[in-house]
């Protein structure tokens, strides 16, 4: 039953995900290829780098057909209706949160499946969750949006550490549960509160805007 | 014989994958090094990441030495005579367009092997082709030409299923030449026709183009 | 005790190569996420991509938590000490050239420990030395800085060359400390005498800077 709920949040994620790259592709200029490249890439890309990374070949993304096919059809009905969903993306941020603690959980359940140690497993969360994020900015060449702005794969990394909090205590299921809303919750009070992590760059800027 | 013929055409893939990167090399001013990295990649990062996908490492165009060293001897040579080789750089689409195919079909052919479902021997097809171009333009900080413009990758993909088809009614090797001669054939169409495939921001622009 | 040398070289390069990542995220007005990431990425990317390329998961660089720690801590502490690090960033181009070195060194001693021939270890030798750094100039939306000047991942190379003959004329140790002392020399030779590899683009340049 819980699995089954984190299931369907990790689709709402995909296509969550999808739009994102989708709508980036078409801020470049992109084709119907790097409509359905990005889209793919930003839903599907983090969790392959993180099977790749734990040995996990071919990885789960590419073979089993439902994820690519949905990330595929979400970038192309965002082509079909671009204008319509560019003018709505604000409205996307909230099944992208729900999709980044998602994608967390699963990540954290993978990498601890996996054998791997708490700072593994924060790495192995961010990773599947932001890591589709990262290749969607690098194909359209800028500086990757989570290493400037916003808390998204801080938050994603500190679902790491709740899920194995949550799975010595309660168990595997209210872990994958757990995880989702609180990396979800972070993702939501960051965006309504505008929390940011400290920046360097901002202060430098201050001392060259002089005349 | 088939085998052999498939063989030769990978290795004018390879020259002429390896003659694209070094000449983006030289456009961004970059060193001998950056010939020679760039000319590799463009022509074998796509079969890497074809086999750490599928988890076949240390990947064949590492250990089989005729594949780099071909590849760095065309970066190499193109460095040495870069103003020759530049004047005639759309001479090289047509061997490019040769190893596209033998790329392709090479790339289907280890994913079928692996038993990938057609879907999976698609992208393997198309990263196995396509990939090294990507990986070129990234190190160029550029958005990726495939993701642009040209029926290029798209070729290579549509290459997968030809393979599977090919392979259930006339083996292996038919569907290897095959697919060869067919993603070839496509993408020498699609050069000559000018086929593109469509896209969403012509229309963006044509509106931002008012007074 | 030859081992502790070049493991105690190998965390100068950590260390080293940890803040040539942050003051790159310093310099793209990253966050505090930004700059661990680029200088994590920096410090042990290139590590992580060998053993991915050889079939080694999960990466030590994933698991050993010195070796991220290590890095986190150092990226953290050029966060906090900004200007005064990034004041005094060409007194990092020694411990750099060290970690050049025992990169380039323990690089090549992994992947010959796998049997790969003489050109795979001098590929990996770069890789595990140089793929840092090229990965924090992608991530930072640049073209990557080894493939444009200075000699950096060609004395990485080279390394791996240098290891297999004092591997069979000394044994391992000698090999180590051997490779580490030679790259870094080829290194810190090359910045002071200006040594930098042939170009093409620069010629271009020239006959481009008509009126």
């Amino acid at each position: 039953m819980i699995a089954l709920v984190v299931d369907a949040l990790n689709y709402v994620g995909i296509v969550a995900f999808a739009v994102s790259g989708a709508l980036k592709a078409g801020e470049k200029d992109m084709d119907l290829l790097g409509f359905m490249v990005l889209g793919f890439s930003t839903a599907l890309a983090g969790g392959i780098i993180r099977d790749v990374l734990l040995g996990r070949t071919p990885p789960v993304n590419l073979t089993y057909l439902p994820y690519p096919l949905t990330a595929i059809a979400a970038s192309l009905a965002t082509f079909a209706l671009y204008d319509k969903v560019n003018k709505y993306r604000d409205v996307v941020l909230y099944p992208d949160a729900l999709g980044l603690g998602a994608f967390s959980a699963i990540g954290a359940d993978v990498a601890f499946s996996r054998g791997l140690g708490p700072f593994g497993v924060a790495v192995m969360a961010a990773v599947t969750a932001a890591g589709g994020g990262v290749v969607r900015d690098v194909l359209a060449a800028e500086v990757p949006l989570i290493l400037r702005r916003e808390i998204y794969a801080t938050a994603a990394a500190v679902g790491g550490f709740i899920y194995i909090a949550l799975y010595y205590a309660f168990g595997r299921g209210v872990a994958l549960l757990g995880t989702t809303a609180a990396v979800t919750a972070i993702r939501l009070a960051s965006l309504r509160l505008g929390w940011e992590l400290p920046h360097r760059g901002r202060r430098l800027g201050a001392l060259n805007a002089g005349p």
